[in-house]
């Protein structure tokens, strides 16, 4: 029998913070298996975790995924579980953070307010709901306990949701923007070659773009003029391209460059991309 | 059988060296479950190191806790075995970093120098005794080795403690300090809510009191007139406030800002407390 | 029966492409152990790469051991897979990577190209092969497949090697260069302490050596007078020392300080040590 698993992303940082709630679901769930997708979200950043945790738990065995980007810790705003139509259940704040990677997962199949006292912790702090609510409750699924246990159903329509922009086809062109920063510096941008080529036509390598960023603070527009590659190995080093990237969605990137910080681009960017 | 754990907290930082000391316990006790409390601990910052193994490992089921913060490394610092009262067994140098932590474990039950050097690496380097030492050692407890084991027992009042300065009521206020600034820039001050109440009175919820921080460097104190808060949901975005953290300890934040940054203050500051 | 064993370097960094890996390896050895080495790697230094890689895996019980450092991803550059003297598999990408670490293992004993469609996700990318082919071929490996099975046989010496430069007695001194700078800001150094004996004679304690970096960028070298010790303790607080590493290696530090820092000098920077 397979051990139970249970994926988990914050924006904890360094500190003890993702350890202690490690430490609480292993009280609980001994023999779990938790994967950590990463704790270094950037901080109160709802939609940087979102998108990451989107991408990220597809590839897993299905399971449970806590997931702790919180500015609102305290106040009104609901603990929720989201049971996917995958069979996983996803924890954490209602704030938008877990409806990507439920819509990623098949969809909503029943959600949840986190109200069962008997599986958080006796004292719950206000602060600090990964440990005290999130992280047990999770450790209760993972061995066996029943979703229906964790609170009163909710309408899935009732849940807050980030205002995501998409990709819109306008003029011959695509209106996209930011959707986040990778490590390497690479922009994602929103929407997947499909949508370009249904704005300009066919995508061939080489042929060239007008890709325009911002206004982004007090500058106006940046443009570069990029050519469209299957592969970085088409493009010189440190020079621009615009491509599909792995998760199938459109990007931009320097090869083997940093192209957030060349450009001074943060997630939430506007970007326009029409024919050169 | 649940599988023994391990728990390990260092300030080696992303090179490899964490992941060396995982692979040599690993090769001794191959079933452990080995849990990074933190590897990003400030170079050298034994009292840092000490915090977060005090807050953290409370959380943990009982079992052997291996700390490596150790700028004394090669020097006539003993290499030390502590047996708590719940049980764990803490390693690492005798620096103080172990001292905070066995006081939240209950205290110190009998503690021994590290000496068996048949469950040390055959050759032991001067600079890294995480390696050669404390992760063996560690690993053997785990498989089942005597804590009796490890070396001669010492007298707990000879081991090196770290001088944390306490909260003090002064002239109708609270002198504290402050013990960490976690990667929020949240600011964890010295002593509880209780120590303050003693001092000034109850503490409701938007009652203000004044902060000042320093003398730190050239400058003289800064201070600010802030509300005691039980929520950061009390609190307008980017404002400041007094609060009890979720372990139970005062401390100062901006709420969804970095305080630590704003301004420019680091761990050790002396913080003083007053009604406004 | 013990779990199989997995390590996994990349310079992935913070996001969640290393998770991405886990879970794909997970999904098909749901019972191997996966130790991160680091995913910190600088990005795209292979060097670096390489060398976290030889002085980690000796640490590790023998096993499958995948590393993704890959400029080169979606180029010519091929995938390959490395049998060891030792017995473990090394997989990732023919740069260089791992060279060093196959020589630590006893040097390489088959090498072959991943080819094995079946092995690897059924749809691959040109930007992801940790994904794609690395991780999953690991994973086949991990739960039994045979090492014949990944693809065909290649010749060892056709693989792409680093240009790694060592240590050269010249002039009654030795030529050395930095390896690695690590997270303590140490620099390690190529060659061994009995490289530097050939050269100069016994290395006692104490004695004094005049060390020269540089050039680096458009500055002259820079020179220290400094001694050679057995142990940090030797040294005065923030002083520099040339010693031997806990890896066996020839290193040059600050006593609790950031040399690299101080002199900012970077990995690749030429060292010239000779006799004060």
């Amino acid at each position: 029998m397979s051990r139970p698993f249970i994926s988990f992303l914050t924006d904890f940082g360094p500190d003890s913070a993702a350890a202690i709630c490690r430490g609480v679901m292993l009280s609980i769930a001994p023999k779990a298996n938790i994967v950590d997708i990463s704790h270094s979200v950037k901080k109160y950043a709802i939609r940087d975790g979102a998108y990451l945790l989107s991408i990220a738990v597809i590839w897993f065995p299905v399971g449970v995924h806590v997931a702790v980007v919180d500015p609102g810790v305290g106040t009104a705003r609901r603990p929720i579980g989201l049971k996917t139509q995958r069979g996983d259940v996803l924890i954490g704040p209602d704030n938008g953070l877990l409806l990507p990677v439920a819509e990623a997962l098949g969809g909503i199949d029943e959600a949840r307010i986190l109200e069962n006292r008997e599986w958080m912790l006796e004292k719950t702090s206000s602060t600090f709901h990964g440990r005290d609510i999130f992280s047990p409750i999770a450790a209760h699924l993972a061995i066996g306990g029943k979703f229906e246990a964790v609170g009163s159903k909710i309408d899935p329509a009732s849940l807050v949701a980030l205002d995501i922009p998409g990709a819109t086809a306008r003029d011959g062109g695509l209106d996209s923007s930011v959707v986040y920063v990778d490590s390497f510096g690479n922009l994602r941008l929103a929407g997947v070659p499909a949508d370009l080529a249904s704005a300009v036509g066919d995508l061939q390598s080489g042929r060239r773009f007008v890709v325009e960023f911002g206004p982004t603070g007090d500058r106006g527009p940046q443009s570069e003029n990029v050519p469209w590659a299957r592969t970085f190995g088409e493009i010189e080093l440190g020079k621009p391209l615009l491509y599909e990237d792995s998760f199938g969605h459109l990007a931009y990137a320097d090869n083997q460059g940093n192209v957030a910080a060349r450009l001074g681009i943060a997630s939430g960017t506007a970007v326009r991309i029409r024919p050169a």
